[in-house]
């Protein structure tokens, strides 16, 4: 996989998500708003890539895994496209993302107790019915089409030496980081700088190269899955638990987004849940935005100290995920 | 007053309030996300506009009386600023903003029943201390700040047919119908067409002009002071009532308001209190955007059918204030 991958998904998938916008909150520092999609994540930009490649889709349908926000946005995109989605999730999916999932009229069964089970179930039974598989992370048209993320955030900003973005199984940040390395920016301090503090080996630094930003790629400590994965040389099984387990639940990262994500461009930090909440809490005080603790998850890696930008650099942090209870938010 | 007030004000301001993002929902239809705004609403264009054009503030800083945003945003001001801010707010504002004056470190007078009480014993309170007042809708600084919401409208949108605004003193309303009078769309399809269905009279059509956007100014049927004062000719009193009232609870239009308003380019429409809490419901369900009522009230006016655009009419939606409790959004 590769950029053109991207460039090929977002061309399939245009007029079917929105363009979410970009918030400059601060000289340089971006939200990508990407919590304003269509299903309320950016799930549904794998999802329509997914389903819009397959051509004719069977009589059956669609089916998913997903701990909600996949399922909500193969349920969007079925809907959108006329076709039945069935849909399995576990017990920890909060009731804002199956009361959604029933709204969207997908066909639900909730069933074990985290993300791998309720795949596990599914898998046995789009296997009865035929049904076409989109994966939550682990398929390359998924990827390609969450990497159209960060296609906008490069059009959007001029470019930027770093993206902030949330690992679960990794769909987003693989996609991601394909989707900024085609040297589309406007700027590239890298180039003009020779390379700022900390800038990784392997972001280009030679004069008149265009510099692709680095992927801050970011874990609540309790679902360490790219973090051990980097440490293990391949993924593997993590304890799943914690704030964000019903959005970035995966047991382990998908071999694709490893594949990708195994880079120098890519950093792995790892945040407290009381870090993703106060990120939570500060994204509404501050700024009326939103977030599911997963879509705070980024956010939680700058305002925690996690990551540090240097001084000037351009940062655009992934705000991806809205799905829940607003009653929630000052809590 | 004209474009060049707001176009002074921009450059006046710039730097201390965002540039807020708009989110195309749909081919042609805008929302500016105004309401992510500092201090949450549209409000700090103003207050900026104003503090920065007295030259050095006197030692009693600022004073303001407030429905709730107005105040929040002179706080904001002042704070960033460097300065006092001494506040009076009605009965009627609510918990959420007194507590949000509070954190911003404003001294707060809550005082009389609606904003016009609140206005009085600020006015008396100002003429002891010699603070420099900061009025809400009814000051040129404070309508060419907020115009500066049009100016970016019309960059970010390459330009509209129609924009459509929640009204209550009238300062937004005709800060924008200033700002997007200069003719710097990049589009103009009212040039280009000789003028849609419904255009009003007064909107360029002739080949070759540049069309200025219909304004479409949205009020509370329980406080409709644009609509009576242009059935008057000149502001006068209303009821004050309704789930908007602390925010759009004027008790009659501004005098430099209604001078920009009554223009054949302004169109008065009235939306009940259900279509707005129907409109702050559905901003949430469908976008994930938090409103407060009179931040929703332009948009019922479209989600009604109080005002119905024409096929292919490109229209924004300005989306004013956020400062609710979010636990709210979903009743």
């Amino acid at each position: 996989m590769d950029y053109s991958d991207v460039l090929t998904a977002a061309h399939r998938i245009d007029g079917h998500v929105l363009h979410t916008p970009v918030l400059e909150v601060s000289p340089g520092v971006f939200y990508k708003l990407e919590l304003l999609q269509h299903s309320g994540s950016f799930k549904v930009r794998g999802a329509f890539n997914r389903m819009l490649s397959a051509g004719e889709l069977p009589p059956s349908g669609v089916i998913a895994a997903s701990g909600g926000n996949h399922g909500l946005a193969v349920a969007y995109a079925a809907r959108a496209l006329g076709v039945r989605a069935e849909i399995f999730v576990p017990e920890v999916t909060s009731p804002v993302k199956v009361a959604g999932l029933a709204a969207l009229g997908a066909d639900i069964t909730q069933t074990g107790a985290i993300y791998s089970d309720a795949a596990e179930a599914a898998a046995k039974r789009a296997a009865e019915t035929g049904a076409l598989v989109v994966h939550a992370y682990d398929q390359a048209e998924v990827v390609a089409g969450q990497g159209t993320t960060g296609l906008e955030i490069v059009e959007q900003t001029g470019g930027v030496d770093t993206v902030v973005v949330a690992v679960g199984g990794g769909g987003l940040a693989a996609g991601i980081t394909l989707g900024t390395s085609g040297g589309a920016s406007r700027r590239s301090p890298g180039a003009a700088s020779g390379g700022g503090p900390g800038r990784s080996p392997g972001v280009a630094a030679e004069p008149g190269a265009v510099a692709r930003p680095r992927i801050v790629a970011v874990e609540p400590e309790r679902i360490p899955t790219l973090h051990e994965a980097l440490r293990a040389g391949k993924p593997v099984p993590v304890e799943v638990g914690g704030v964000a387990a019903d959005a970035l639940g995966a047991t382990k990262l998908g071999a694709i987004p490893f594949g990708i994500l195994s880079s120098p461009r890519v950093r792995s930090v790892l945040v407290s849940d009381e870090a993703i909440l106060q990120a939570r809490r500060t994204l509404w005080a501050r700024h009326r935005v939103a977030a599911e603790p997963a879509g705070a998850t980024a956010y939680a890696a700058l305002l925690s100290g996690a990551y540090t930008p240097a001084p000037g650099e351009r940062v655009a942090v992934v705000l991806c995920g809205s799905n829940t209870d607003p009653a929630t938010l000052t809590t």
